[in-house]
């Protein structure tokens, strides 16, 4: 079958509200710097109204991969779930704008599209509060056998072992993935997922994961050690690929028991880390359905991610492809 | 009466959508660059259709100006009309947490948020589509007369010449300024505006108004002739203060057959116009407000707009207030 698509990416479809904060704000929220906690209304309602004035952007962290997919000129479309208000049509139009698409569901009802309340500090560090809305209510029948069939790389966004009708969704992905002998990748979101969904999260990715990504804390979280070295070890042979992403110290490929270190691309100041590991994803998803070597995905993948943290904002503002052909990629 | 604001403003509750556009873009879509445009909901829709990805930010010009005035320390309210939506819940949000307050109504019915669809071209200007929405349904119900008789400035925003209910409502807070002896101020907001109601705004300046705005295109509309030294000649002694923003070239206030040339502040690379007569005002409402000379209050105006230009957005990204205290202002 021809693919139309490089990635599909399924994934809590998310408007960000990105407002600058302080330490002592975080503090005196309880919220864990770095962390992403899931909120309810009246938390949410509660905390925006002592947040600072905000911006909204479409996000979420499929989306925010796709986006960047599509920067560097790669097909990509997004599989979540939207409500029937503003922030959706928000949503679904920036999908449109970037050259992607958006393949997902609506709701018939009044549940509002879900949004991240983003709190970025003075050191660029982002600590999220979702209140998820229609992005939980995400079923099997929002995704679309054709679409799944049609991409190279299903990429399943770690987020989505938290609400229960996602994860059927993406047992359906994966199971028509398979069948069509398409790559399955999976991001492990953030270390509290992990924690609350380890056993589930180790059996899936034994059995079904081709391409794995993490960060430091979220590959430690899962094998329950401190140590990363040990982490590396624990992971080695589960799945094809994993791609460990370390902040400053770049990433690591871990492919047949050979590492590959990968160096994160120089910045001048980090404004926003939001979607630094999204986009890292995309540059490394959008090497590989383009036959690169993991050494060339990796360094995509840090030529994205450094691009988005010198700005607010998850997605890409210059074109990556441009950035890539200036970089000799 | 104790004054408990520095300046209430009316103006239409909108909410910015922001996107880079190409000169090309504009020409296509038959967008005459730098001005603001009404638009119905079958334009915008078909217009957001087109636009590159978007962020979202609260807007409109007497909400930036409100804005501008908390930066700068003061105390400022917004009076205009919101839907119940998420825009509308966005936009007083932003009021609040800038240390200002939305005093204005909602719609009862399901008449959503006005939105500004702003087109921005890589030499920083801005294009605006506007889909007024709730915005055009405020009305003289919506002016709370202890808000205006609580604060030293009435400011208006021209815009709201446009329909005819905001103009009962502009009428209402004009009349209960005048008897409560506050400043009336009148921004004339944009040119082609100018063009649809110059006899009307006219008459409004020359028995109402005490502190005019305008930029050249404005004032040199209004008064029908090409010649800037025509329109000075001409607006002088209509309104006790006139001041004239002419961009990089900074302004000019006139008052008592006076004209004081002010400079712009320097600054490196222009991003984004949008809201540079909006910050303008702000300065120098907040100038007059505590009691500053013209001089003073021109410096703050090209102060607070050098801020705003240097960013996307409409609003101040840093404390205004820090930067007047470090121009020594």
């Amino acid at each position: 079958m021809t693919t139309l698509y490089d990635v599909a990416a399924i994934g809590n479809a998310i408007v960000d509200v990105i407002a600058p904060a302080s330490d002592d704000f975080l503090a005196d929220e309880g919220l864990v710097k770095g962390s992403m906690a899931l909120i309810d209304d009246a938390q949410a309602t509660s905390l925006y109204s002592r947040m600072a004035a905000a911006i909204e952007a479409s996000g979420g962290s499929a989306g925010n991969t796709v986006a960047g997919v599509a920067s560097l000129g790669g097909r990509a479309v997004h599989i979540g779930k939207l409500g029937r208000d503003q922030l959706g049509d928000v949503f679904a139009h920036d999908m449109e704008a970037i050259g992607a698409r958006f393949a997902g569901g609506w709701m018939q009802d009044a549940t509002p599209t879900g949004r991240c309340l983003i709190n970025v500090t003075p050191d660029g560090q982002r600590t999220m509060s979702t209140l998820l809305g229609a992005a939980a209510l995400l079923g099997p029948a929002d995704v679309d056998a054709a679409v799944i069939e049609a991409a190279k790389i299903v990429y399943l966004e770690g987020y989505l072992f938290d609400p229960d009708e996602a994860r059927r969704a993406f047992a359906k992905a994966a199971g028509l993935a398979r069948a069509s002998a398409r790559l399955i990748a999976l991001t492990l979101s953030d270390s509290f997922m992990v924690d609350r969904h380890r056993p589930a999260l180790k059996g899936f990715i034994d059995t079904e994961v081709d391409i794995l990504f993490a960060n430091e804390a979220e590959i430690t979280s899962l094998y329950e050690t401190d140590s990363f070295d040990a982490a590396i070890e624990a992971v080695r042979g589960r799945a094809s690929i994993v791609a460990v992403t370390r902040g400053a110290d770049g990433s690591v490929v871990v492919t047949d028991g050979v590492i590959h270190q990968i160096e994160a691309s120089p910045v001048e100041k980090v404004v926003d880390t939001t979607g630094a590991g999204d986009q890292y994803a995309a540059g490394f998803l959008f090497g590989l359905a383009r036959g690169h070597s993991l050494d060339h995905c990796g360094r995509l993948g840090s030529l994205a991610a450094a691009e988005v943290i010198t700005h607010y904002g998850p997605r890409p503002q210059v074109s990556l492809r441009d950035l890539a052909t200036a970089a000799g990629l």
